[in-house]
């Protein structure tokens, strides 16, 4: 990852990175050795060795990546796995991924790495929420132009505004909390996805296999019911909107002919490499810019959900790429535009001006219902924060 | 609507025709009027004139279309609305439409429509999954090769493959249904949005009006915030995808080659324009054909999450037919299914002998977790459809 | 289709109509008889009977639909039409169909179907493409400022702005022209797709056929190969977005801040239903809401390429739809843009104020390469036109 | 880039890394330096020493994209070699990148990566292509039962199903060649697009510029029109879906219970981690891979067609990665079919079998116009390989 960081939120790319992913790959590979042992499958000391092993492992995920082509990434690892316990001890090393699958180790490792990604975007997401929201609270009587279809409409208040970006937030921050939730689930199955190589005792090593990595046990694997994972994708991606439809109106706001609002300028931000007088939105950039991608991306996933058997030909074998590249165009809106808004300078000056001006032009100020929106879309935000 | 039932279920599609989104229309504008006033702000017997008119009127679709074209459908309507309205008191037709703004209108019919299409589906879903649920119990002894990557794996049973069907539909009928009610919210804000022409009233009226119509009443209108609407779509996708992927394991089983189950025989089911011999697997192409389209469709909705300032140009005013077509799509795949499901001949001495086959290839016949997990996966079927 | 309308041209809608397809449907059946009687294969004058009724049959597409749900349309039209030969030549109706297949009829008569539609959209986009050109040719010497990331850059003029509009268009408007040819080929294979009912007469009734229907033979029949439809949409995607950009645009410049340019007045047309001081650029309006549609229709037939075998299960059945759907998108959007081009209000006076006033802030004014470039675009429209 | 080669033609992946763009800015900068050199606008020594710079310079990927996020790459990578050419001629700094533009460098940049990269996908899709070729010629005889919904139909020949596989990929190589063609254009426009900043003397440039460059000199820069990368896209999915057609047909064929052919065996290649009996069709698995994303990434492109005035805002920053994506899954599924085809184990003797049995029970063996249709398909693929 290195230009990419262009579109990405780094710390999320971080948290999904090819690193990260084997190091939770091994991170199962340890906890199922643990499992294994509770339920008297495995030697104790021999899953202590494996457990132990596996924290400390590095890989080259290239030489993984090129072997892994011919069929599974897994392959590959778990071989240089085995050698890196047999190490240490032999006889340990033949347990390393007894009785998991392929997909039980790559699903449950995906899973491990989007939750603290998601964490982050859901801080982002706060962030981004409570500048609105203080925006909301300041602005509630400073006039403004509303605009439909591109066109002045009436005079509203730039807090109502506010609001309105705030809103949807209220409802996609607790959106992607619950499908975050909802996909926190263990992965693991085995071949065949019963369960069938643990002699009657599988309930109790996935269960114990679970607790172990702080996961929820689902009633039964999901190798063919990506389900989860394309709902988590719309909501990441509407989220990505949610951050766009600031965007939009803070770069539409900061228009040179408009002059209402604008990014705070920064030391390198928003300039060009050609025109020295220009600084320009560059944050509702990198938030617009997400959101065109984003679309794309979730349908991918949505138009993933229909696997061959128990374990398809093509469907979930890239997912966690699009979920990646997702997410961390998800955070790279929410983080742009946290930072827009939090440092957003409002010119409430020019603001009034043009809602006076519209005033006139259809005669008379109507009295909105602008502080009542207000004050329920800021309770929607608390509820949502809680 | 006609060849389009093709590819469309009919009961959805007629909740959501062009007489129906119109009828939504005007019952919206007949609420208005009683909330208004209830408010006090129209006469009390010319409120009811217009509810009356409302209720009974009727629509010349194309001609409103053609003349909507050159902006919003709303404005030929209101005018056709007006002209019925003074036919009968000419004092009541200046108050018909009064406070409200184009998008108001079309955006709670369109909830209005989308309620009870929504409600077919969840119908469609829940035969679907009790079908699946009813294979689940009655096949978990019978054996069956598990296939992963398409070849056969190791031995399963039925009942407990009918699960995996089942688990996704367990979190996706309840997914629908939460984006449903989430989404059943009124849209009233006026030509700005903020309800101004109400004469500080308009708190009053929009809870009059909402209550009229049976919706939730939101914290702000939601002209530019399509995130309900984008789930929707999202988790509509999602079932449809979930439906497919039961087509997707049937049209398999019932290749000639395998024989494990086929889609029941009725007349006129299956057949070829040109040879007689052959049993087609209709019902899971319905479902299958449904999910090639849903993908695309929900991404439309997630790209238009953006919209200009008070109300966007472009973004809103197709999302209508999109849902409409996906909706349609949706229950399209659903209906299929569940009369498939329903059917479905299943051939458990086939199933049997394959996984024999397996069996003796593989060496030994392991004991799964099917039915702990089977008891798990209804339990949670039971959680979804109460 | 009525209020579709809203979001579809009309004339190409018809064009696209359930009726227009059943009747390109008959056309098929009668010119396979007269190709099959010009092989011999069937006797000249019950040919001819054939042809006749196929010339003259209606159809009751609700009840078809109804019952083609249940495997393909192409039962129970067949039966219908043969019923109607029957009729008149009991003989005759045995050979109704003889040797096609369902996708043969469907897919061929898609194609006769897309064929007029597609030229509509070509002329349409000849419309606006010539109506660019003209503010390219009158407006070379008009002052505008450029706006790069929404943000005033330097003064460029207006009729380079044009030409920028008009250059995509030059290549686009070629591109459909392309694709349309090459999907304007028959579709003719019978039942496995190697026309094996022919008794060796194949080659000479497929070549009758197409020469009966002005269509090309293509060297195979393209029952699972769907490229030719998949580019057909990804052109008409892009000429939607050709027109989006130019709706953009028009817009922005459009704005009551900026007022440099205004879409015509018309009866009726850009009004509000609330506002009547209002001015929308309605007709941009619906080019952009064409271009938000139009991506996800196209990545639909984009992900229907792979099918199963010699027919596949669920990608060929709904194209016809799609590709009804964002054919009229397409023309919607180029209808809309033509005439708001044709129409255009430019205030010169305004672009060259603010040209003026960014060229003081920016010191200077350096010529461009504008008059160059203009000329070169023109020659690229006239080369497309020919 | 290292765990993306699971879903990436390593070669295609090379020709599109960072240091292959930073690379190809560099050279961008460099050829700019000698074309403003040959107008007499730069010293003919500086604009040498600033080539030579660029032609040996290295730039650190990561630091330049956290910096460049605040706005454009293009700053910190023109500040980084400004800096390296001042430390050889100071003098020759000044002229580093004058009169030219982020976006100019970038696409040119972009440009010239993807056609070696382009390249690459065609010589793996003729690869592919002339692979199915030898199995239409070679199995002009070998009956085989076609199969439509994924139900026996008919007998056909297994060389006829073959060039099926090919009919499609001898229009789609060509069509990705042309798209390739017409995106091979110089990007070249300055701070307005207009090249305003080269005293009269901007055409000489830009010719000199892009014949240093290799590329087409357009008719006008492209910045807000991106039509051919979306053309491009389009054919690049359409290529990735021809060959996913050829791997659903391969992974259905090489089922156990059908098995009429099957990938071959190679050391690592298709094996499972858990079950050792298992031969998998991996290379189909690529291939479908590929297919499930292409769509989703085309419909990207074909969404950032209407960009804001001259430079829009969050359309075109994304698209090198979303190109580059897309390009590594095409070259990844042609890649593996390639391998597939070319060593496709084709089992005559089963494939008879089951056309006998089919033979049987439909009654006789009817013959069709296979080797015809063979020898077109074979003709057409000449062509296009031409």
């Amino acid at each position: 990852v290195s230009l990419e960081l262009l579109i990405a939120d780094e710390a999320c790319a971080a948290a999904l990175s090819d690193d990260a992913l084997l190091a939770a790959m091994a991170r199962f590979e340890g906890a199922l050795a643990r499992a294994s042992a509770a339920a008297g499958l495995v030697p104790a000391a021999e899953a202590e060795v494996i457990a132990r092993v596996c924290a400390a492992a590095r890989f080259d995920a290239l030489a993984l990546a090129r072997e892994g082509r011919a069929g599974t990434l897994v392959i590959p690892f778990v071989r240089e796995l085995r050698q890196q316990v047999a190490a240490v001890s032999p006889s340990a090393a033949r347990h390393v991924h007894a009785g998991a699958t392929s997909q039980d180790v790559i699903d449950t490792a995906a899973v491990l790495c989007l939750r603290p990604a998601g964490e982050r975007i859901l801080v982002l997401a706060g962030r981004l929420g409570d500048a609105a929201a203080e925006l909301a609270r300041r602005h509630g009587a400073t006039a403004i132009a509303a605009r439909t279809l591109l066109q002045p409409a009436l005079p509203v208040t730039f807090g109502w505004k506010a609001a309105n970006w705030l809103a949807p937030l209220a409802r996609s921050l607790p959106g992607l909390r619950r499908a975050l939730g909802e996909a926190a689930a263990l992965q693991f199955g085995g071949p065949a996805g019963n369960l069938s190589g643990f002699a009657g005792k599988a309930d109790g090593v996935a269960a114990a296999l679970a607790a172990e990595l702080g996961l929820a046990l689902p009633a039964i694997p999901w190798h063919s019911a990506r389900d989860r994972f394309a709902r988590l994708g719309a909501e990441a991606a509407i989220l990505t909107g949610v951050a766009a439809k600031i965007a939009r109106d803070v770069s539409l706001l900061m228009q040179a002919e408009v002059g209402e609002a604008r990014e705070a300028a920064a030391p390198g931000r928003g300039g060009s490499s050609s025109m020295a007088h220009k600084r320009n939105p560059a944050l509702s950039m990198l938030a617009l810019e997400a959101a065109h991608r984003a679309p794309g991306l979730a349908a991918t996933l949505l138009g993933e959900l229909a696997p061959e058997h128990e374990r398809g030909l093509g469907q979930w074998q890239g997912q966690w790429f699009t979920l990646r590249e997702l997410f961390c165009a998800t955070a790279s809106g929410l983080d742009a535009m946290a930072e827009a808004i939090q440092g957003l300078e409002v010119d409430a000056v020019a603001m009034r001006a043009g809602a006076e001006k519209l005033a006139r032009e259809v005669g008379g100020e109507a009295q909105g219902a602008d502080a009542a929106m207000i004050e329920r879309v800021l309770a929607e935000w608390r509820a949502a924060r809680a």
